[in-house]
């Protein structure tokens, strides 16, 4: 059976383009003992895939020229030489960004689509809300009172940081950009303020959201919203960095932040975070997280797009600011 | 009693020079109930005195212009109306760049002459060593066998800190500037490595000296070897942020560490410190260092001036990193 996938064509420079991708017609292969087949409904769009891009040493082995560009997914089980797996079972996996993906069953594991629609296994129910929930509870370490700020507030992982804040009891405060996103978080998710970073002044929009100062930054954007966020840094503050999109795209340095003696005056400390380190405290998360959505605290909010066709324009929507949620990508137009 | 002192004219823009100082004629002050007068004898130099000479907010309040300028300081008491001190008690206090002071009791604590020379209770036996024994001890937490680097290895306190990790048996490189400091760092403190940022091709020599990466990271300097160390930390590595020296007397914007997301890809730590956190537990630090150069495992170096009215150039030594050792100033010529 013959079907699409996007191949990394060329290494980006900067902001990925149409050269970079390749949108090939392969052939699935036979399925071999400890396998399965997989027919692809749900391909997550997560900031970190930009990092895959790139050559070099990171968490994880770069992707390479010519293979199909990784991705988390969720899936139906069309054929199976595995004991793990029947037909029908639907599954979450890094199957690719692809139509069909023929892999072993190891780091493949069930997902129930009468629990929660297919999508939310790529959000708050999987990665996201799993780095959401590890990086400000074990790194973050929020205390109730504390004012915790995250960035990037109406994504994929910000809006479930904010909200286990406010369940841990804190003061919650998003920085967005568009009031679209800033109303959204106050008005639905609980969010104790919101700062447009596209029309407010940002050190003093902080200022005034913050008059304690911050406890806790979750950080997923970097760059001058961080700097900015130093400034207003409380004594023995954790800043959780989870992220810094506005710099995966430079074709410069880094930005470093140039205010991060303020960790030395306050005693502060910033720490790094992969989602992957908690893979056997996940059962343990899941359930905090169901408990959450059944009681009403937590909200999902997925964006969904439509199309294979259509990934490399809505990779980029990331980058752009321009999803509100989660970022999906359906497969199939009439599915 | 006319005596002189060196006062903040003006704040600096940049390093300092001669027209930030004013050096006065003053009139010491009556000895009040509760209050002592001090002739003081050693004056330290520390790089951060030239944060003092800032304005602004900081972990402590800025010397106004006017004032006397700040240091730590060991001298002998002449006048007593404190029931804690006797004339003839030698005592260790922020009495400031000056001939004598008159003081409150408060901060002040007695020394002895007979069982270390005096300026050594502004170096390892002083907030230096303190400095080094708790960031390194409290903060870098460093275990056997791991590759410990500090930054101004042969300084005031990269040499208490390099030793210290030593003593708890890891394998310890210093970050020097030339030959001497390098070879005193290996032949004499037993570092097991040494680094001539000057000289050396500070990448290539940084992987040779670490060949298992780096563990603990004590930075004292900041700017670019604080991003080439970034480049080689290990997975879950402490990077203690003690001062940035190479930064202080910038006119443009701090360089922040461009390769900050190192910490991510290696779920790494960057926090600051502050000495006086831990002046509850001084004395048990005390202990453990006394015991450390009874036993010739901690050795001290001091790197003496003389003459108060050279302060001014002694302290730029630091930023030029001229000095080798604890840098103190002595007062008098004949003393």
């Amino acid at each position: 059976m013959e079907y699409k996938q996007w191949q990394l064509a060329k290494r980006p420079v900067g902001e990925p383009t149409s050269e970079n991708w390749h949108f090939a017609t392969v052939t699935l292969p036979v399925v071999e003992q400890g396998q399965i087949a997989v027919k692809i409904k749900y391909i997550s769009l997560d900031p970190a895939m930009r990092g895959w891009m790139n050559d070099g040493k990171s968490y994880i082995e770069p992707v390479q020229i010519g293979e199909v560009m990784r991705a988390g997914t969720v899936g139906e089980v069309i054929e199976s030489k595995s004991s793990q797996f029947a037909v029908g079972d639907h599954v979450y996996g890094h199957f690719g960004v692809q139509e069909y993906a023929v892999v072993s069953e190891e780091g493949v594991h069930k997902v129930d689509p009468n629990l929660a629609p297919l999508e939310r296994y790529l959000g708050v129910l999987g990665m996201p809300g799993m780095t959401a929930y590890f990086g400000l509870l074990k790194t973050g370490l929020p205390q109730p009172g504390e004012t915790v700020v995250v960035s990037g507030a109406a994504g994929a992982v910000g809006t479930v940081v904010g909200q286990i804040a406010k369940i841990k009891g804190c003061r919650v405060v998003g920085i967005a950009g568009g009031k679209d996103k800033c109303d959204y978080l106050t008005n639905e998710l609980g969010f104790d303020a919101a700062v447009d970073y596209k029309a407010d002044d940002l050190p003093k929009a902080l200022k005034a959201a913050c008059p304690k100062g911050i406890d806790v930054y979750f950080d997923n954007v970097g760059g001058d919203i961080l700097d900015v966020v130093l400034t207003r840094i409380n004594i023995r503050a954790r800043i959780v960095i989870c992220g810094a999109i506005s710099q995966y795209n430079n074709t410069t340095p880094v930005k470093g932040p140039s205010n991060y003696l303020s960790l030395l005056v306050n005693r502060a400390r910033m720490e790094g975070i992969v989602v992957f380190d908690n893979v056997k405290e996940y059962p343990m998360a899941a359930k905090d997280m169901a408990t959450w959505i059944g009681e009403g605290k937590l909200k999902a909010k997925e964006h969904v797009e439509v199309g294979l066709e259509n990934f490399p324009d809505t990779l980029m929507m990331l980058f752009k600011g321009e999803n509100f949620g989660k970022l999906v990508l359906k497969v199939e137009h009439n599915a």
